[in-house]
């Protein structure tokens, strides 16, 4: 945690900028090991080149947020209190003129910049936002660990998800029955809305399940994810109820082939695009290549997406202790939808794969 | 859907402002019938005095934007396409000098206020979100009906749920059994994290469920409410799992009486603060007073917390059309968590419960 604040520190020397203040929860989370949403109400983190940092919370959160491990100065505020006054004298009590504030802009709100422009006169505000999500994109031991466990629930729950499926079930069934056993196992808190798709539904990269009864010939897909201490899984499996016919086995080879070669490319050095493009080329030469209309695949952590984007032309090279999803897919209106994902890890000199539950293609009867 | 326009562009003429430029998913349905959250996307609903208002949206839900119900001009945008610049285009189109221009500036973000301070650089930009909320404060009979639509489910779920009952089984046991029923009917969203609480967690008004387990002489606590078409319920019920002791009975009389005076008095006229009050001054009276720590009530429709706010110091009167919780609660560490919480519409000259689960001292055997 302090090894992060020191980065953060010395990108701001390099650039001359007094202060840093963070408000969004995944980086106050990130920067200080404080997990809190306290919504319409003020929460941030203040960070100086020299001088001791400070937190800014509800004053009911301020024993959670020392509780978290936050060594340094926490300002709790009451609902008489108005926090940007109180931001403003911590400020100036360790600075006298701030000529450069860097804040995230795509966090804050026009309402909350405009407590701080009148109170920081004379400042300039540059955005944190880039340097932020440079700052995650390599993960630490800890946290490799807590995607690890959130990968391993998502194993499990899409193994339950299969084990569900019947037909004339509905995707809200099989969906409910998923999140049930998740629950049971006390997860409290999924990535993103749990989708499970059949028949045309699944052919829609943006499909919502619903009253769709699973029908034998159809498709299931799966795309769901776990959060564990904070840390998000991603994960998606496709599989087939009764005998398929010829083109969605075509369908379904074609994905599988491409999401394990691009698997198989992940290595430091190798470059965003290069990953992407291996998967894409693959679809492009079986004859999908417009059905496959979404990159390959995004970092994830904290967010469910973040930093790198796998695109075709993204010319990030891999390092180790990225994490990214895998996902390529293949939607026909009408005819099917698959798309199989995986979590990855770049490691020293290859790769490791964080999702585990079997891809080869099932029938289930 | 045209009314609700009217009355903002009428708003529009009397403080002179030349465009308003809504951004946030809710308001975007409130004054379109548009439901669309494009994350990171722009989504954007320009409103003139006089001209012709536009949807601003990805290309691919344009359909969507159409199917939904909006006749007026709809801008779809490609990845490649700069939505600002189509937007300055087309307000510009419009308008040739833009003065004063109306924004959330609660939800616009720092990054979106400079595309447009940029590129509207002879523009003053003032907030149009009070007036929304007023806007949004009295519900026509459509938005009543699907409201009462999800206090409906609700209550269906706090059946559910306390039918769920059973020693040994845990908070997200239970939980999990009502999101799972609600499923099964179609439900796909809930209007927040559902609560199931009991024992010392009941007694935190922010405890999250978890593995605790129910015991006999515990309360368990349901907080939950359910989306339909757009419109929030939230419902609260506290029932006794076997016999409780006689503070606990007290603790949950004093919420019960307070809980009905402060409903018998709420008809157009009565301010928030007096509906607030009646109930305080009940609790007060039973000596719990510091162990109610929360307003009475809130609005709800599109959010789940809206305007009217019931608190001791609201001085707006009560209206027909208004619809809010009336949700005390006394929470004693170690002793007991109660709150019970209803759905309230103000009629003509009195008011109507929308949620009718029995709230009476149930006691589960």
């Amino acid at each position: 945690m302090k090894k992060r604040l020191t980065t953060l520190t010395e990108w701001m020397k390099s650039y001359s900028i007094d202060a840093a203040f963070i408000t969004s929860t995944e980086n106050v989370f990130y920067l200080s090991g404080f997990y809190s949403d306290p919504h319409e109400r003020l929460l941030g983190l203040a960070v100086f080149q020299e001088s001791e940092p400070f937190l800014i919370c509800p004053a009911m959160e301020k024993h959670d947020a020392k509780n978290a491990g936050w060594d340094d100065e926490i300002i709790g505020y009451s609902d008489i209190d108005q926090p940007w006054e109180l931001v403003h004298k911590a400020v100036t009590k360790r600075i006298k003129n701030v000529r450069k504030i860097a804040i995230e802009k795509e966090h804050m709100n026009v309402e909350r910049f405009e407590q701080m422009t009148n109170r920081f006169e004379r400042a300039t505000f540059l955005s944190v936002e880039e340097k932020m999500r440079k700052l995650r994109l390599i993960k630490d031991d800890q946290e490799l660990q807590k995607i690890t466990e959130a990968c391993e629930l998502a194993d499990f729950a899409i193994e339950t998800g299969v084990n569900e499926i019947k037909e004339g079930k509905t995707e809200l069934d099989v969906l409910a029955a998923v999140e049930f056993a998740l629950k049971q196992k006390g997860v409290s808190e999924m990535s993103f809305s749990t989708m499970v798709l059949t028949g045309a539904n699944a052919a829609s990269p943006h499909g919502a399940p619903g009253l769709t009864k699973i029908q034998k010939g159809d498709f299931v897909l799966f795309d769901l994810g776990v959060i564990v201490d904070g840390y998000c899984s991603d994960m998606t499996r496709t599989v087939a109820y009764y005998d398929i016919n010829e083109k969605q086995q075509e369908i379904y080879e074609t994905v599988l082939t491409a999401q394990k070669a691009a698997l198989n490319r992940c290595k430091p050095g190798i470059t965003c695009a290069e990953v992407d493009l291996t998967a894409r080329r693959i679809i492009a030469e079986a004859g999908y290549a417009r059905f496959f209309p979404h990159r390959l695949g995004h970092g994830l952590g904290i967010s469910v997406h973040e930093y790198p984007s796998l695109n075709e032309t993204n010319p990030l090279p891999l390092e180790e202790g990225m994490v990214f999803t895998i996902e390529p897919g293949i939607y026909v209106p009408t005819v099917a939808g698959v798309r199989i994902e995986d979590d990855v890890v770049v490691t020293k000199d290859s790769f490791k794969v964080l999702t585990k539950y079997p891809k080869e293609l099932q029938i289930i009867k």
